[in-house]
């Protein structure tokens, strides 16, 4: 039996549902607006995209967006098509084309969101995954249990390398376990890139040297593809343990020869996602579209986090970082670790325990909420690491400050 | 004085539009949700964005996205943004993460749509643009005016090489100057991409041979980057004039791999173009999106057609192919040529030509419009090229039928 490839989407059409469904299944696989004499029954069978579930949700009187056909009614539903691999072969460049190409400017529809994908094997044969994922993360950063305990360089640009170093001294000093580059730090001449590396790296070896302990840093090396080869080989050579790459930015083909490089974990960045995401009716669901790029090798995945200073609500959150710990697959799981940030301090840390149901495998990002520690950053990240003990042994954070000076402390400022 | 990048945005903000505008350039540059001890007004000077313009529009009482910040209205305004080059260097990945990164899902924003974006000449030292553009395109196709006529082989999947040769044999037999393959076509095993190449070729190769005239097939090549790069190399060996990618599946890295390996002019496809643009409150319109393809090498771009088959409004399309006609900056036009496809037949050539100003730099695609003609496909090309020879000429298409029975039968069908 031939492998297929399985599409979920949120279909909103003035149409009648069945004609939409037939029809982007058509435009998107053997047929297109006219019936053509070579599509025989044959090549349809062979080729054709598959109806494979259409439920309708609910009737609305107005679009969602306009430009499609007038009706006075329009139907939600969900749809499920399906491809033999066979049109185009385990490749995501291609998988891209088929299931998100021309259909959602379709006049049959005034809403269309990818929700769901189900991949065959064959893409795990020909993709590599993540290198490293959580337990690689976990041996390079020596943290075996619970979440790791991060921050981003702020001010996102404008410091220089010698500022930066100076950051990640505090940090570092602080018991840090992870620092990430800003997205918008890049390779200017206020703040190259080399010299940041080599600058930031020299504190966090010596650091390592003395204690043991090897903070993570993702430097953002996002860039033409021979820039970002040189830049891996750059922080590979100065001992760092970690790359990071804006996905939107690099595309698909800048992941994959990214990760076909890399000797390092990718921290992958999803800047850009909202233009993506932000119209419910229109675009992706986190779900289909991490999976792409963890095929292609991202090892860490951006989240949002719970009660987040964006727009995104908590359950859009949640949804996405389960999505990121389960498997891409039955026969080649992949595993990849959220990220989590945005707003974060250790109040956040039980309800988002809760929520991937008693797994810590997640990077958790704070800034203000470690920098505005009133007893200093060493302080600020044992408070929420001490929160992630409360949260992990189920005990209620007031209870767990009263033997942890820095998490009283901290709930003093935390909101 | 410093080079700096002028991105403009149509944005909708619950908020006081000026703290809104703050607030984006804030993110997007130097300063994050909370003030920053380190953001010196020294460090803002040199690394801040800067609100260059501000036109509120018009109010609203509802947002257009929700999640955002609540109010009792909503202002629509023209935000104009301005970075200095040195917060990233001339990076086009960077520049991405930059104007379309982590501020479609601010609070404050219940709608943002990049518009428009002006780059500085470092841009233009720093990508190569393209390589063919409009005039390598007329040469290698010998049209030396009017439009190139083009068609789509259809159906999109499921021909072997084989019949996909017969069908180009009918084509180049009519006349045809152009013909792509269908951006779900790629190299699975009914037909090869390999395979199809050779076939398809051979066809065009002894025609050329015999008349004199080669018409330029865009195979899509479409694929992880060593693929596209063998692909590329097999066109080539075969005497193929043209490759197709599309741009949504390879991303800016691998058009800008492509680019740089590439010895022919690449057919650049927009698949995927309506998650990113169908919300008139969300995402990108052409203008911006279509400038940073063309630095990185792209020589055709899409554009949809007049009256097309799809949900885009006339004017959508023709800003689009204006933008694409139009130069990428003073010091550098890079021309490419807009690919008009979608629904097209004869009865769009005036309408086009006359809304791009009486230029006529383009590929006009037809399918029905072509193989629906009563007396075959070369009448088919025929009547589309006389309709052009018309519009040019600024004669009714009816009068110029008089002279040219392919047109004057086209017209009985073309609708």
């Amino acid at each position: 039996m031939t492998e297929r490839i399985h599409a979920t989407y949120w279909l909103e059409t003035g149409d009648d549902p069945r004609r939409a469904a037939d029809v982007i299944a058509g435009e998107q696989s053997s047929g297109t607006f006219v019936a053509l004499p070579n599509e025989t029954p044959e090549l349809k069978a062979r080729s054709g995209a598959r109806v494979e579930r259409l439920d309708v949700l609910e009737s609305v009187d107005a679009p969602s967006l306009a430009g499609g056909m007038r009706s006075q009614t329009y139907t939600r539903c969900t749809l499920e098509l399906s491809w033999p691999i066979e049109n185009f072969g385990a490749s995501l460049p291609n998988l891209m084309s088929t299931i998100a190409g021309n259909l959602f400017e379709l006049r049959q529809v005034s809403g269309l969101r990818l929700t769901g994908l189900r991949l065959p094997d064959s893409f795990a044969a020909a993709y590599p995954g993540p290198a490293f994922g959580i337990a690689g993360t976990r041996r390079l950063t020596g943290v075996a249990h619970g979440p790791l305990i991060g921050t981003i360089i702020k001010p996102s640009v404008g410091l220089s390398p010698e500022e930066t170093a100076q950051q990640v001294r505090e940090l570092v000093q602080g018991g840090i376990d992870f620092i990430k580059d800003d997205e918008l730090q890049a390779d200017g001449p206020h703040c190259p890139f080399d010299e940041r590396v080599k600058a930031v790296m020299r504190v966090v070896n010596e650091h390592a040297e003395r204690t043991g302990k090897k903070a993570m840093v993702a430097f953002n090396l996002t860039g033409d593809l021979d820039q970002m080869r040189r830049r891996h080989d750059l922080v590979l050579a100065h001992g760092g343990t970690c790359v990071m790459a804006v996905l939107n930015s690099v595309g698909i083909v800048g992941l994959h020869e990214l990760r076909r490089h890399s000797q390092l974990p990718i921290h992958a960045h999803r800047a850009g996602w909202g233009y993506l995401s932000r119209s419910p009716a229109l675009g992706w669901d986190y779900a289909p579209w991490q999976m792409i790029w963890r095929l292609a090798g991202a090892d860490h995945m951006h989240v949002n986090g719970l009660r987040n200073k964006f727009s995104e609500p908590d359950d859009s959150v949640i949804a996405a970082a389960r999505a990121v710990l389960a498997p891409v697959m039955e026969s080649a799981p992949m595993p990849a670790m959220p990220v989590f940030s945005s707003g974060q301090t250790g109040l956040q840390a039980a309800d988002t325990y809760a929520a991937l149901g008693g797994r810590a495998d997640l990077i958790h990002t704070a800034g203000g909420g470690i920098f505005g520690h009133p007893q200093g950053v060493a302080a600020g990240v044992d408070a929420l690491r001490e929160a992630w003990c409360a949260a992990i042994e189920g005990v209620p954070l007031a209870q767990h400050a009263q033997q942890h000076a820095s998490l009283r402390a901290a709930l003093g400022f935390w909101k």
